[in-house]
């Protein structure tokens, strides 16, 4: 139990769910079901019963920490580590494996981000166990995990799974990235391929050796700081060497380049959370199949449509069917589900009209 | 000139225009078209420049005086009537026509609402000076403004002119409520009716006799404050009395039965503005028919809508056609334009579901 740690990744700036999502305030760090709990909680309380609450760390961006200690107040400041910059998730993934490895050299490591949905808490744990089992069995593997696909999602990446069976941990015989429709089905129908949630595992040793071998231009920089990892010499280091990294994620700069990386299949209700189609899917629906985040509502003649707005909100709707209606303080966000592809574009009208005031 | 008297009443609730308009701030407060005046403010600049300053009188609601004192601020606080309850327009008019009547017994009194649009200020203002000679010449004759109907609107009152034509002061032949729409379209065909805008114009003693014909229960309560109206004494007086006046307006309780009623026929740009159809209709268009309404926009696909919110609100719309979107901080609405005459049922809803704080 003393040697498994785990990586809470919260420095995104979560654009997909704009107006929601906004930089100051990025997906991870709201109450996203109004349960009471923000995505980063519930990824702590997901995980604090299995791994002891000093080896727990969140990595993010100097600008959130704030955030962190206040949603996450167990944790001591040393167990937050701050990007002095934006890196993508290689570099900063490559820091938590120096900097556990500097406090115990047999740390296994749990990496996950911190702005998804898992339903099946349970499952989840017992995936986690297991995977730290065979990450201390198999001292260079990598894992990661893999989620059945129920449709030819065209948003996620992709893992064709080794060997014969989809039920246990199996090596990884190619990564793909978000494929167009025609592959995402021929994918699906395949059962070979899994979808790659971006939770990883690994001992604190494995993932370095990898980054030397695959991504020898990062880890040369962290090299340069033994012995300062886990000092007060620390963070002057990061705040020089972490900028000059390339900004890679780890999928390109290791998984997908790496020898001995294997993949768990698990079943555990799993949501990115990436888009407003996949928070309705997940979300409990009214019988006319409204969806409402956290407002009061009077709803007539409306059917499969998302209400979303702050607490003391009051929508009164009539008359809309298959919509977004996103309320956060100084926006108000309304179109068509089927167009929120064109959010991002919408956002991008807001920025050249009004500047960075509204995102 | 000196005789000259204008009442604003702006003591109404608006709920209408729910959820721009709220109890705590109706309408006649807002700056509803984002000019920088409200409503209120927009009339007393309408008739300031032909009605003495000190003769400029509104009459309110207790609750409202903070908001009348600081958008007209030229008022001294004795231009303030208080009503200590709601009881419609007649027994605040007759109070005003007997305050003012204490101060000029030659007083010729202008009654506004707060609340209207007029769009040619200047033909109004015309008016109101011809109106002022014919009450100062027909020291018995109550006068009112009635608006060529251009739609068979069953919104407002319709007044039938006796006489030959409807370019002059004449008679009134009928008063009749909101007719329903079969009715209205023969109004409208006959060109023997006008709207009844609401806007009177009197000498003080004319309206007194016609209280004292016609509702004597009203003059009754007011008789017995006579030599305390003007004084330090009417305050209390009115706030004995005034509770115990019917609640009834003007047009039930004195105009459709007194016997000398005239209407000026006018052609001033108006509108009640009792309506989102209404606002719509008087406000300037984008080429795709949208109306804004204060609010900064990126909107794609949309015609026809109403967009209304705060200034610095920020409104993202697709895909929306023939829909009212009103913001108002705590509450955002969202129906079709078509149904707008269900926002009252929308309120009871919400009144029923959370009790007053939305109203």
């Amino acid at each position: 139990m003393e040697n498994r740690y785990c990586v809470i990744m919260c420095g995104g700036v979560g654009s997909r769910f704009w107006p929601f999502s906004k930089t100051a305030v990025p997906k991870q760090f709201l109450d996203f079901f109004g349960t009471g709990r923000t995505l980063l909680q519930m990824t702590y309380d997901r995980i604090s019963s299995i791994i002891p609450a000093r080896n727990i760390l969140a990595l993010t961006n100097e600008r959130y920490a704030p955030l962190v200690k206040q949603q996450l107040p167990d944790l001591d400041d040393e167990q937050i580590l701050l990007e002095p910059d934006r890196r993508n998730t290689a570099p900063c993934i490559a820091w938590s494996a120096y900097h556990i490895r500097a406090f115990n050299p047999d740390a296994l490591i749990l990496v996950t981000p911190s702005d998804h949905l898992i339903l099946k808490d349970e499952e989840f744990r017992n995936s986690v166990v297991r995977g730290f089992e065979f990450v201390r069995d198999n001292r260079s593997a990598l894992l990661t995990m893999g989620i059945k696909p129920n449709r030819p999602e065209t948003g996620y990446g992709y893992i064709q799974v080794g060997g014969k069976s989809l039920d246990s941990i199996a090596p990884v015989k190619t990564f793909t990235e978000k494929p167009n429709i025609e592959l995402a089905k021929v994918f699906l129908e395949s059962g070979e391929f899994v979808w790659n949630a971006g939770i990883f595992m690994w001992s604190a040793n494995a993932i370095i050796d990898a980054f030397h071998e695959c991504a020898p231009d990062i880890s040369m920089r962290f090299d340069k700081g033994l012995g300062k990892f886990g000092t007060d010499k620390e963070t002057e280091f990061i705040k020089r060497e972490f900028p000059a990294c390339p900004n890679i994620s780890v999928d390109f700069a290791v998984m997908e380049k790496y020898k001995d990386v294997h993949v768990q299949c698990v079943d555990i209700g799993w949501s990115d959370l990436g888009s407003w189609g996949a928070f309705y899917e997940k979300s409990p629906k009214t019988e006319n199949g409204n969806v409402f985040r956290n407002c009061k509502t009077v709803i007539n003649d409306c059917q499969n449509n998302i209400f979303a707005a702050k607490k003391e909100k009051l929508i009164v709707a009539s008359g809309l069917k298959d919509y977004i209606v996103a309320d956060n303080d100084d926006i108000l966000l309304i179109c068509p589900l089927s167009e929120e592809q064109k959010i991002k574009q919408y956002v991008n009208e807001v920025k050249a009209n009004f500047g960075d005031k509204y995102l």
